[in-house]
């Protein structure tokens, strides 16, 4: 079952924008990080949510896409995601997140990939841009962000080559295929 | 279903250590994070799997256990974790691992927790000690080591106190309290 999930859940980039995804929807998958580990327990994330357009076009400018695609500058109007949640760092907690942010994040999408949703996680932000665009007090650190839509693209897992190459391409029928290592590989002898 | 997981998913530190984790179990573990996310894609984490009682010793020994109880230092005889994942960073592939480790290792442990398993993520580790006593060659550095076993301890989640203390503590039936914070106060206005 979580075999399924964890499979299903792909960084998707491109969705029908028309479906909309609910601050409740938001507000439940980000409830899933209170269950989660915290380094010392000291819970230091917190969360911007958004799903109406004008604040998700906000977040979209000060966004990069897929840095491997050199011809695609990210999803054109009406493949854009439906919402984002921010993830940020409260520096007045600790200055150290460690991989909280990631434990975090993968349980967010995990509950999105059961709701039949998708997302992607980004990390290469306009940070100082998007900060002052959404006025996000300066204690708050920007870690991620989460782009979350019902998703509208194929996504093919394969093996790395033995060229060793992982980027991810893009194939003529626009399927968008991701290079994996094999377990022989990872699993260090 | 995921909120189940994700809920019955505690950081434990007791288990009962005579019963076994293969290293079958531990390979299924490791490949699900073959299908997680990884900043660029480079896919730069690494796995030591351990599930034998003499190289499950030589890690124990460095390993610090629940920092905020003073009065324990960490499972007796009995009690400890039956296999470890210890998740490496191979800079050879890229200096920064973003929250790689995080996506991964959150993964693995809600793989665990399906199969009636559980553990903890362990930070806290004497790094360099470990890295000689398992012969890890240099590029490859330590991030967490994941505790595994069958979990011999209750775990109550409740909910931070006015004090805003987030200390887990222990009550006097050994039961183990993790106060987490409030949705409220994750969710940025």
């Amino acid at each position: 079952m979580i075999t399924d999930l964890v499979r299903k859940n792909r960084s998707y980039r491109r969705f029908y924008q028309e479906v909309p995804i609910t601050l409740e929807t938001l507000k439940e998958l980000v409830g899933l990080t209170r269950h989660c580990a915290s380094g010392g327990n000291l819970q230091p994330l917190k969360y911007i949510l958004s799903c109406d357009s004008e604040k998700n076009a906000l977040i979209f400018k000060h966004l990069a896409w897929a840095g491997y695609l050199k011809d695609w500058e990210g999803p054109s109007e009406g493949e854009k995601p439906s919402a984002y949640i921010i993830v940020l760092g409260d520096t007045n907690i600790t200055k150290s997140f460690g991989c909280d942010h990631g434990i975090a994040s993968q349980t967010i999408l995990l509950g999105a990939t059961e709701k039949g949703l998708g997302g992607c996680m980004i990390a290469s932000i306009e940070r100082k841009e998007l900060q002052e665009a959404l006025i996000i007090p300066g204690h708050l650190e920007i870690l991620l962000v989460l782009a979350l839509g019902k998703p509208k693209e194929t996504v093919v897992v394969e093996n790395v080559g033995s060229d060793g190459d992982i980027k991810y391409w893009r194939d003529s029928q626009a399927a968008h295929h991701v290079p994996k290592r094999s377990l022989n590989e990872i699993i260090w002898k």
